[in-house]
């Protein structure tokens, strides 16, 4: 099987690509594409081939070229990010629509072929009012650009797969957490800080209550969302090609909670809570839970508790020392 | 006020600039703009001053250049439709989409400038599985190119509402009856066809059951949800900007039984059950009705009867002789 990653240099991309080295995917060929260069996954014990591409996925030749060699499975993670996405209107749907677009279009050019392109959506296509729980068919009311332009390339990834031009699976994804690396100034970046900074002895800032609830995904089970949507039988979907990814919803004190048994008080004690209205203010909008039925029937899997999910953390994340 | 009409050559832009140029709207400029010359309408009895423009709306130049002379209010009802939608995939896209995306862009370059865009969409945006009656705000599951553009052209919309360029209101409209003028070969075309061939004396067929239920409104209707949509003070939409348009939901049986009354069972006698599978399968999957709550409750008026609906056509459309 040859498979494609566009986006393969992200967080999740590079996860990606490492568990398909790792065998997590039947693959013959990998091509790993970004506009930064994509890191070489670890070597595979198979007979992966691994090209790594560094490419402005904004040119529509540039997607041309990557589909000429017809990819059996292609993973489109590259995005501009919600806050990016808000600051910078047309580099958004520059990328997390038109980009898209153009993927779609290549395809569709090329006769007797219908890859699986799965699609990295996200629950930003989910705005208020909200149900506490939010089912399988809500409405798509999205209160940012970033969530328009990923419901917006939905809709374009159905219309294609009707069209029989390709077998769409958009993957609506919870937020990730425990995110690796430094602190970043994303609306969200709190829920990863206030356990990876205690757990490097660093001090966090908690700027929200910590009975505000929402929507979470380590990237280890997230990792796992893409593989699963690539192994599916894509006639499984029965048309409804963009699925709510399970999830673990738990609070901010369920998250200290699980720190505190990971890593005790003196862990703990190095989240100071330090209200910020403007983070609040956007975060309160977000989503709580899904029911997620579809995706589970489907077999996709969530993380069991917020223990496990600092457990994937130390084990595939922590840096050393 | 300056008011420009997009797709003003079509039936509805051609209904709608008649009902202003007689007062509808208070207007001192109405530009009327489409690829096909523009019909002046009858003279106004007022102040207002009718430029016609035969243009390409695909150029966004085009745009650029209709939206400088900053109309207060832009009724965007250039479109693709279903039909041909479906048959040219890009063409489709092109206007659509593109087209309402580069009148979007137009605007928002224009500093100190935010006029209400009131965008002609459809209840095509609704797929299969459908409720008897849809709620306001059910989940958009497009089962056509055509209904996926208009969904993405007003989640756009939305966004750029939301960021302040414009003050957007998307009207799904009914299936329009009775459509003036030649049968056409789209799926919907009988339900005008059955009515308005046996008013001229004609044979025509008929392709489903008579217990078919569907959704509609007259021409009349339809131009005063664009006048009411101008009108609106759009605070009250409370960031709902795509609104479900109330209609008439009516059986064939229900159309026929109509006819009856105004023409005789000598019109009636002129309709043949001829069934058609192939229209059958399209139209089975389409609405039967709709809540439309937010919409009556902003003061938006259907139809009464589909008598009132032959009433209207005979007055204002039907042929003379």
């Amino acid at each position: 099987m040859h498979i494609l990653i566009l986006g393969a240099a992200g967080m999740l991309g590079r996860k990606l690509a490492q568990a398909i080295a790792a065998g997590g995917l039947p693959c013959a060929a990998l091509t790993l594409a970004d506009q930064v260069p994509p890191v070489p996954p670890a070597p595979a014990t198979g007979q992966c081939v691994i090209t790594c591409l560094t490419t402005d996925l904004a040119q529509p030749a540039v997607l041309a070229s990557l589909v000429a060699g017809r990819p059996d499975v292609i993973f489109h993670l590259a995005a501009i990010v919600s806050a990016e996405a808000e600051a910078d209107l047309d580099r958004g749907y520059a990328i997390n629509l038109d980009a898209t677009r153009s993927l779609l279009q290549a395809v569709s050019a090329l006769p007797d072929y219908c890859p699986k392109v799965i699609f990295a959506s996200s629950i930003a296509v989910f705005g208020t009012p909200l149900p506490d729980i939010i089912p399988d068919h809500h409405h798509l009311t999205p209160r940012s650009s970033y969530g328009t332009q990923k419901a917006m390339a939905e809709l374009l990834l159905a219309d294609y797969t009707r069209r029989g031009f390709v077998q769409g699976i958009a993957l609506r994804l919870p937020t990730i957490c425990i995110r690796p690396g430094a602190p970043n100034r994303a609306a969200s970046g709190f829920f990863s800080g206030i356990l990876r900074e205690p757990l490097a002895g660093q001090p966090a800032r908690l700027p929200v209550r910590d009975s505000l609830r929402h929507w979470f995904a380590s990237p280890r089970a997230a990792t796992g969302f893409f593989v699963r949507a690539a192994r599916l039988d894509h006639a499984a979907l029965q048309g409804q090609i963009a699925l709510n990814m399970p999830g673990l919803s738990a609070t901010v004190a369920d998250q200290i909670a699980a720190l505190a048994r990971f890593a005790g008080t003196k862990a703990t004690g190095l989240i100071h809570h330090a209200p910020d209205p403007a983070i609040a203010a956007i975060v309160e909008t977000w989503p709580q839970a899904f029911s997620a039925t579809q995706a589970l029937d489907l077999g996709f899997v969530a993380d069991s508790s917020f223990d496990a999910i600092i457990a994937a953390y130390v084990a595939d994340d922590m840096p050393q020392g």
